[in-house]
């Protein structure tokens, strides 16, 4: 009586099965480690909200790194966190040779030497003002002036050696003219781009803001960043970003927008598709386990298969450390 | 110099223009109330993993309903919770005249004539071993056995006034058995189905197994919910269900299973999908909340629009109430 | 000058980048390593064709598979051989209780409780005349009476303990039936049916043949097998098969097919596919290596990659040995 | 009892009715032979690792190719073969009227008028580095350099008289530059371009090495050929030269890489396809026939009639001289 | 200034270069030979429209086959002609052992043992109304007796010996029943089913009632013959045929209808698509050449270029004669 | 046992439903009249092999046109015949004031208020070496050069009156140039361009060129007419076209080429796709007709309406005159 085609019992009954039934494994390679670079030395700094996160100095980082490295750690990617006062309205210190990330970047290319080392790149780390770009007199974001810093900021980390450059700062046009300097200076056969693509305006990440002290000033950033509901508008923003060269595409956050990463996939097939689960996630499950609701490896780990699933090849995760652990058991 | 395609700020600058950008309003006409009815009838029980979530007996449902109802609650769906003692092999309690449920429905029909009222179908509440189906002796699941007393307690529900009924099992071929009996009972075309199609085995069930009390005794159910990397098996699973008659496709949970309710939505564009927004993720995001990390209000909101966006028509969720007051704001 | 979208170096130029292009990560978790079972129970045979490959009596077992399971083999398939004094033209020996396969069966699973065993299910090892089904009078092959006799020994494997059979013999119809007698005798939700779907009438086979002793006596295989040219009728098998019930659908042999493997996991997404490297693939990898034309490790490694690439899930190969060693390195 | 549908051994039992199922037969048209040009013109030398091809001196070409074209063959690829102490940096002898492809093209338009004659175009047999491009400092490939080299060399080519030009060296850009430097000098209407456009970084290369002195002296060719796992950057290349320009698409190697010849049809089918059957798909064929394990002719035949099932139309093989008198029998 | 993809002309200024611009190359493998068999031993008996087209009587087979099969003829479309008092209302010769197809069969069979033998099934050449099926005292089509009719003579010929029937009468739902016929017999493994099913009512086939003497002796076909107009029903019927069974979809007549040819093979890229080229196409060409308006070589050859390129895989052609003469120079 | 979808016949039984299984009608609105205007005037120059088709002087034109114009004539198309004496390398007359096209425009346009009237472009008619372009001293074909005469003369039938201009010489981005001259002189919005995009290298082409005196004096137009086989080089023509402005897509031959215009419908299902029933179609049909094998009414309406059923809107046709009575009754 029963419809022969409706029979899937068979096929997950044995657990050696279940994996045949995914797309992708979650693997080390797929794990890219935020990590935050403080521009004072011998920092070691815990993150109120986020628990077993840091702000490391550059004289710490051996120690931090080595037995992630040791681990099997090979891609992360650099924050920088510098003190309010070198802060002004055009991120100066975002390029300059004193920022704390193009002080790290030679030390762990030297240190680590197949390490495959990326770069945050925005303003907001290092205005005054907090916002993503420079502000127009009537306190709008001025894009054209925008998109002149973020490429000479990017071109700065390329410069002192970055794999790649990650723009986060959903200003329209900045991924074209970041490729276009890297092509100009001759190292865009070497240097790839991570675009933020499909980067939403989320209540998810208020643990960051206390990572990198980057709230803004004044207003939000609901301006640049996406409106949650706005499939559409993500659609175009990765359509715009792969058109101007982008080498890889991001969704972020990950789990509320595992949706827009599939629509990445399904619209982008011949691109690698990164997500980035962010503090506030990190948090959210840190805070479940702690009360005893939540199992933390299964869920965090079920978390990332999600995402695989989605269609991303690339996980930007705090949970890497611990994830280096699971994985190797 | 940049693309004029590239330029997507305009569309999203202004707040007015923000909902433009959706496809779909969160309202109240979309929420489902999952509630738990107890045996005790003057029972009003909090769930310990569950803040401000309770069991009910069917004397206070008046008291606990009358105000939502007012607010604005069109749907509910019904969990009957029973004693260890009445539980047995077959689940014999849960198409009994003493169900907490089939006592319940003509109690709420009568007291909210437009309430939309629907019961989950399962026997996991009612084995005293704690499984979805009955058990063969090698401790596998007997699917044709459990398809027909899920077929039996669907039609119990139905003949006792229930507008839809919603089978959890994930027994294969179970729609279209309670479909037939619908139909040789004459009330096809008044009880809809709303199957829970794509289940997953979840880590984030874990506080609803004390709301019910329904933990495997033995094994788990990882033989009939689907594996969370098992993208295929969970469209083969709504192809299924769409092809044996289910009026509404669900994926549950919810937040980690966003890329599978696009997938139903891309899949079956005619069928209304319903996401199940399970106790998991509410401690989670209540826990985060009450640690300052998150704010609720504005995360939960987010949630749900994720799953609007990712195509969801109907959202079950027990921030119901709280939603109410929200979206009345 | 040059065009943006042009530029692809940067997206592969450091060796960390490039698994983020792949879709599937070569894991153990999915190789089956076939192997044949001798009804000589002390029989350790190297095959002539197939350098380090054995067909093993049932007594030696435990010395050949006890440190390739350490080393994570999870699944196997067995084949049966026996001498050519038990075979018969309806193949009875294949499900008698005396044939080496079904005896090996209960011995593994106790060994070994977590492996996977699946049996390869047709006639042409048991028959006398070698063909894969039983022959009508005019010489060519009784499809009905053959899909009775498949059926009767997937059933004796299935009971036997097989967590899959998988029917490698090209009738038409035979998975529908195998998967009805599961369902009628009470296990089709725990056995499931690797499906031999593209099969064809290959050059490749080769050396298997002296492994099983099982070339035809006369005509050849090319009215059930399918014509190497044969896109359309690939693609028909595979929706036979799928559509009759099959779990699994397998594609064989592996590298001169892999646009079909592409093919099949286009027209069906959410099925697991498998390839079966087949013995002619691995001795021609191993005679060219022994020339000292091909590096082993890397071109086997890089036609397995090759295989994930084209949509494969599962990967049957005599490999396997090797790769578990490869892999762990 | 079987489904109708299902029936499908009518549809290829008759030998006459098994090449309807194919969609393009196996013709003498459709084969292209790659033949190396020694710079010593009366050489005739055997390439130690692929048995039966020769590096032959212009003034035994007529020797060599008189029968061959008297059987049939219509096109030919060359590649020249220069002594090390005429490779430089730049690989200036590659377009210079030393170069012996350059002195051969007008010999063979003279005695063959109505031969196909094609050139392969790249650095690599030219450089003393053995890379395909020209170096920066930092030992990474200066595609802008390179780009010019090769329009250079692929213009000098069809200066002296070649029907089409085939850049295998996988720099970005190239295919635009070389259509517009053939546009500029007025022969874009007779001259077209076969673009080596998937061109993996394949072990199968190695017999290849032998025959043109042509591995790199440092490093390895993964920054500019692909992965073999990137299915995505394979399209995004096809992509890249069909935009460009492209007249033909190649993919290479042949065997392993018949899934993206299909994905190259299916997105491109309105280009023709060629495929390159490598040296080491040449030498594994022959190990393995001359070993007994296969039969060459079958095998081979399989081999190309699965390049055409994959969507090729052209197939670049050392084959060939065999091949006009199979397929003359 | 012209768009780099613009330029095609390079792609075909080479004439080896066009035959790689084709799906498929026109062979003598491709073409099927329709015959008319006279029930008078010893006719040779020219059609007066078709020139050089005969009847010929089963005596006279051997003189006017041995040539064609030498030549390379490899497959054949038997029809047979009997005289008007041999017919009647139920076309009762048709499967009768004295209907000249079934005695040339066995004939055809032993001195030709690789000819591929296939009969043309209908009642109109054998019933005195001259219609396609029986008829109602209406005078309208008994679809049901005549599918009775047609598979007690598809299953006559198969009987005889047939590779393949070809029903040409358009009732609905005689392939299933025909096929279903051949089950129960024990042969559908082996005769094949080539559905006549995107047959129009054409202007088209005048000559071959001269031929068949088979005008209808009242009304006409457009009850069951399709419209020419209707694309739509066109595709339900090859969809019909091919969902009952048919091994290989015909269309009929062809130069009208390639783009009919073209939905076939887009619709169904995996069966074998037929094409017949009819009387009147046969005869047109033959009077303009006659009168020096075209040359008929040329032609021919263009129009079944057309048709491979329309996605045919068989013609049936009365040039075949000619073809097996042009192909072989 | 017949299965339902299997009944089509209820779908056209009736005369009245027939044309509802159309796409399209065939109506007088349709049909397009390509005429020869000699260059002199009093001329009325019967052609050879296309009887009932006439050059004519432009004295004779209302003779000629008045009834047909009566009749229901829509739209001409005008092919311009001159003196072997006028012709010369660069197709001077074309463009002359002298050219009898030129000459024709403002007759007609003035008699005839409501004629659509187009031209067709192209050089063979006017060239002494009978090429649709210039030629190279290799006797190649100049495209740039040709491309610069076709949009000269394509502006000078512009500027006297034309309503569309038709470029029939297969130049590699002559469309482009074209609209650009008309945009730069202002006409572009009222000017369009029937572009013949997929012309094939026909043999169908016969007569036209007595008609037009036309044919090359060396060589042929296979460089830049199709390939008859090439339908992936059609459909990039199709492309090419439709990028650079083309109004109205052309496939000419029609029926050989039927496929053609339904790939082309389905390509740009937003362009007019026109066909061109060509010299040898008409000669054909005549001819058969008047031999007694076809009807020549039915014929010619059956093919007719097979161009609208492939995806035509337009057709050009010489049959015009013949249809305009026809289509009256
Ligand atoms: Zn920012
Ligand atoms: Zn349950
Ligand atoms: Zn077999
Ligand atoms: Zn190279
Ligand atoms: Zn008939
Ligand atoms: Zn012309």
């Amino acid at each position: 009586m029963v419809e022969i085609p409706s029979l899937l019992h068979a096929g997950y009954h044995h657990p050696v099965q279940r994996p045949w039934q995914a797309e992708r494994a979650l693997t080390k390679a797929s794990l890219v480690y935020p990590i935050f670079i403080s521009d004072q030395p011998d920092d070691k700094y815990e993150i109120k909200c986020m628990p077993e996160q840091y702000r490391w100095g550059i004289n710490r980082l051996a120690e931090f790194l080595d037995p992630l490295v040791a681990k099997g750690l090979t891609s992360v990617m650099l924050f920088g966190v510098v003190r309010p006062a070198h802060k002004d309205a055009r991120a100066s210190i975002a390029d300059s040779p004193e920022n704390p990330v193009i002080k790290a970047i030679p030390l762990l290319r030297s240190r680590y030497p197949n390490l495959h080392i990326g770069c945050d790149v925005c303003l907001c780390d290092y205005t005054d003002h907090g916002h993503c770009g420079t502000i127009n007199d009537d306190g709008t974001i001025n894009n054209t002036d925008s998109v002149k810093r973020l490429t000479e900021i990017a071109l700065a980390y390329a410069k002192a050696g970055a794999d790649y450059v990650a723009p986060s700062d959903m200003m329209d046009g900045r991924i074209k003219a970041i490729k276009q300097a890297l092509l100009d200076f001759g190292i865009a056969h070497r240097v790839s781009i991570m675009a933020y693509s499909a980067k939403f305006a989320s209540g998810m990440y208020e643990p960051f803001r206390d990572a990198c002290d980057s709230a803004p000033a004044f207003g939000d950033r609901r301006c640049y960043q996406l409106p949650p509901s706005a499939r559409g508008l993500a659609r175009r923003a990765l359509l715009r970003d792969a058109n101007e060269g982008a080498d890889i595409l991001m969704v972020k956050p990950g789990l509320p927008y595992l949706d827009i990463v599939r629509d990445a996939k399904n619209d982008f097939p011949n691109h690698p598709i990164a997500v980035y689960q962010v503090s506030g996630e990190y948090s959210m499950l840190w805070r479940a386990a702690e009360a005893g609701v939540l199992d933390l490896q299964r869920t965090v780990i079920e978390n990332l298969e999600s995402m695989l699933r989605a269609g991303a090849t690339i996980i930007l995760t705090y949970y890497t450390p611990r994830l280096l652990d699971w994985l190797s058991a």
